[in-house]
């Protein structure tokens, strides 16, 4: 060893930093929901994020935010579905973008339920069974036969109004005929939450769409713009939003894209599992949406929790919001 | 050491497999493309997927398949953009499926390029010179001020023929007045490969046409449901199909669900980084699709590399097409 | 549209699966920890994956199991080591396998903390001020100095002993120096938890101990093989075993490797970051291990969480064990 | 729309950026390893990385600085063993640190191949056929029980010199019994270049080392602090040093923490596919090595690409390397 060595390993400073002490949860005390979610914010690393992420959604409505949900299919897939139905529900979330999976898995879930599943399965035996996966849940068939039959019926008086409409009509008009109160698009018929997808043929309800199309009289259509405007300009009219994002894609996009409009959002959590090395939206942390203009560079404004949305959704939800 | 444990250690079993010997490249030979690229079927983990990419990708042509290409928008904002464009240029593919930014990062290429920059840049900073972060990739604001000029004189002959246009109308008509040999659009327009793009508005090109709108005499729109018909419908009249899907989304799902109209693709190469864990489509092995039936069982008709896909499609289009 | 194709998106079968239904919290009742963790097991996804780990450790527990908590550096780094330290306080865990950092930085807890920081410091600015960084915690260098104070006074009585000594004795009678309850090597040593970290040098403490050999009289030394030995033994003398892995690298790999010799571990828990498709260790699902012998294969005794450790573990434990 | 808002779409500011275009290879030119390659520096994401990479590697070799290769088991049971045993034939690599599982697969290839296999293979059956599988590569069983003989025989000679040993002196005597131009143990004992491999139990050499202990005469053992110092002043004196870390775990770190001696490794490069949000060393960039001082902070000398190691590191040695 050389003096000049151990230099290099103890530098002199000792510089005191005023920031919290790292320290979890020691079990000594009483084990709830509370206590435990409250030591995340001094355990570090995505418990950190996930404790940032509870505030800054407490913030958002103690500061009157819209608040803008938004969510890809695999949420309504899963379990989250009844999470994202109850904020709805309880007036929590006022403007939801999504994506066609979505809805279509939310009308289906009214009439019959998914079913859990494996991971490993054999592919082409649930082919044969007709047995559809989605990761470790199963969608048996006769879903989408059901699903079909109640579309028809729901297109023939949808297109009967107008021949071109919107998805956000065609969310609205399809939750307002749903009786579950676990639907997505019930509760946001129900309360008045615009629900925008863009893509609207991107799954089931754009295939029926287009059977429906072919045997219908007039020429149907789905139009996007309009919706587009009314998402820019209601998101004008705000006093302050706030971004929840589940998951990535056009979504998401489309939120942090029309809050643009108005200088960023005031908030915004991104709960993701994509990569930021490879430049996609979907994996760009909230950080980059700063030098775009479409979130506000302020203070402890937004966080990203790099985790599987079932692990954390339901856990930011318990203590951000009140039920 | 018990018996007993020995035989645990030990299993009595030594079949041999009539598999390949894995075997990678040992620098004694010429070293080229081929012979670097040729090791890596025996290389194991992803260079073997990268191999079997290239030999499906291969087998596509020779079956004279109909070839999809899907890409998201973070392809052509990186180089990736010149070899979509060289691909469409050679006739190598068919059908584009993209989203909003793709066209509008294609278009402004072609004035302005886009300029490397840094992963760690200060995002506020880079907010108040106008300057907007894609991963590593940076682009100046003027860029989308020459975009909304370039693109509203589009509008006035787009929206002159008809009030409401479709998607592929639109990345036919603007690849039409584009010059640039390395453009997407360009290339697309004048070798008459479809481009689709259902979420049009997702971008500043759904932007552009927000601030075109709200000026426009009569009350334009996009329509996307006759998109989604032809999509189907000529996959329905291809022999064969062959999916590259490089990145996720919906133009990924797109791909795969119209597929679903034909009994499925009958290859497919995905490029992802997706995570399989959180079920989502993003992160769905080809696998998935089987079950669906948006991908046919056949053999070894897929492949997924899990990589970023700037470091292996300049690799996989060398290898798997001729120029 | 065809009949043709109609029949490949609605297959006939619509077989009904005996699983349970997905369904997730609904925020209609109590909210507390076990009911929304209870609703894990049919929300899908990781949060599935999360409540087959709190079974699976109920059971290795009712089944008696000799359990192995293995970590990687990064658990102490967090708030997670006090959960840790609480685990063999109550005498939940019969052995920890660990690294040369845990190790170091259990010791430097227990006289000064570690802070919360910051991931995007400037990495030159850290290093003037004598700040080192852990992700987001923050460890200044005057807590190297105090370590090497402490280590030297320890290795003088450690060394008098014998020349030449194991990571488990050194991990035992470092730990029986300590004062602090949250102290994992504190609390082995009072429980007699042996402590294995065949490789002690990677970190601090082997720098210390470098420093040390250098001015030692006597040719000090750290032996492994007699550690390697007594794991292995031990672990054929257990009734059942039990592994809960939180990380990679070798502390899993030494738990499983030498699970081997008993025929595989009759539980496993894996919490990890890993990606399985670059074939390490790290990556490799339980599945994987099932294939060396190394996990046995029964009924649903294994599962891994794809997460980072800090959002699940305090879960995992508060809902598994009893306090 | 209102002025104000516009504002926010479009800020003033259009400052020319003085660095590169992004531009990729457009497939008019030659198409070889060094025109595609050379076209990934403005490529962008990761291939920018990999770029960066290639010219780090030609930098520490035109700085003759002394170059660690740091690799990880899986490494070596792919076909990368041949590129490293290639390195280290030609000259390229000063010193190497690995894993116990490396040495072990490369004794074995030696005498017998892995095979080529598959990811979703059914693990019980393989257990029953006496197959282990490493994601996609097989290795029968069969090979352990030729591996545990040859062990043996090795023993004999090496504990006969002394009883207790270090893993570098195992490596190079066990390295010149081999007989394999593509044997990393073989080219390393024939070029001088030592392997450090400080948790020499934690694979199946360490199995049979418990196996022979059991049976040796003598209390046989392994130490491991020699090494340590080894390697820490072999690095003093070098007059510059440069890092390339194919995978993460000890490896890495042994050589970054032993660079901190001499105060930061030169030049650094990292292939990994860790996760940087789980503050573990294998996910942290090279970024967080320079707040240690592990790492120089000079002008561009370090750089990670984020990908499976397979897929890259052909590309990497073919182009930074003379053969």
């Amino acid at each position: 060893m050389t003096d000049d060595s151990r230099e290099h390993v103890l530098p002199d400073s000792d510089e005191e930093l005023e920031t919290a002490d790292v320290e979890g949860f020691d079990f000594t005390g009483d084990i709830t929901l509370d206590t435990v979610l409250d030591s995340y914010a001094t355990t570090g690393f995505q418990a950190t994020a996930l404790a940032d992420a509870i505030d800054i959604v407490e913030r958002m409505q103690d500061d009157e935010a819209t608040i803008y949900l938004t969510c890809t299919s695999n949420i309504v897939s899963s379990g989250l579905r009844e999470i994202v139905a109850a904020l709805i529900r309880e007036g929590h979330v006022d403007v939801l973008i999504t994506t066609s999976g979505s809805l279509t898995e939310d009308v289906i879930k009214t009439a019959k339920p998914f079913k859990m599943g494996s991971w490993d399965a054999d592919e082409a035996e649930l082919r044969e069974k007709g047995i559809n996966r989605l990761g470790n849940i199963y969608v048996p068939s006769d879903r989408y036969v059901w699903l079909e039959e109640y579309l028809n019926d729901f297109f023939e008086d949808f297109f009967a109004e107008e021949p071109v409409r919107t998805p956000t009509d065609f969310a609205a008009e399809l939750g307002a005929t749903l009786d579950d109160e676990n639907s997505i698009l019930k509760q946001a018929a129900d309360n008045d939450v615009p629900v925008f997808c863009p893509a609207l043929t991107d799954a089931e309800v754009g295939n029926f769409l287009y059977y429906y199309r072919q045997q219908a009289e007039e020429d149907i259509g789905i139009e996007i713009l309009e919706d587009y405007e009314t998402l820019i300009e209601d998101g004008m009219l705000a006093n302050k939003t706030g971004l929840i994002a589940l998951g990535d894609g056009v979504p998401k996009h489309h939120a942090i894209m029309t809050n643009l409009f108005r200088g960023g959002a005031d908030y915004a959590v991104y709960v993701s599992t994509g990569m930021e090395g490879d430049g996609s939206l979907s994996g760009a942390p909230p950080e980059e949406a700063v030098s775009w203009g479409k979130i506000k560079n302020a203070d402890k404004n937004y966080t990203q929790v790099e985790a599987e949305a079932t692990l954390v959704v339901p856990l930011l939800v318990a203590q951000a919001f009140e039920f």
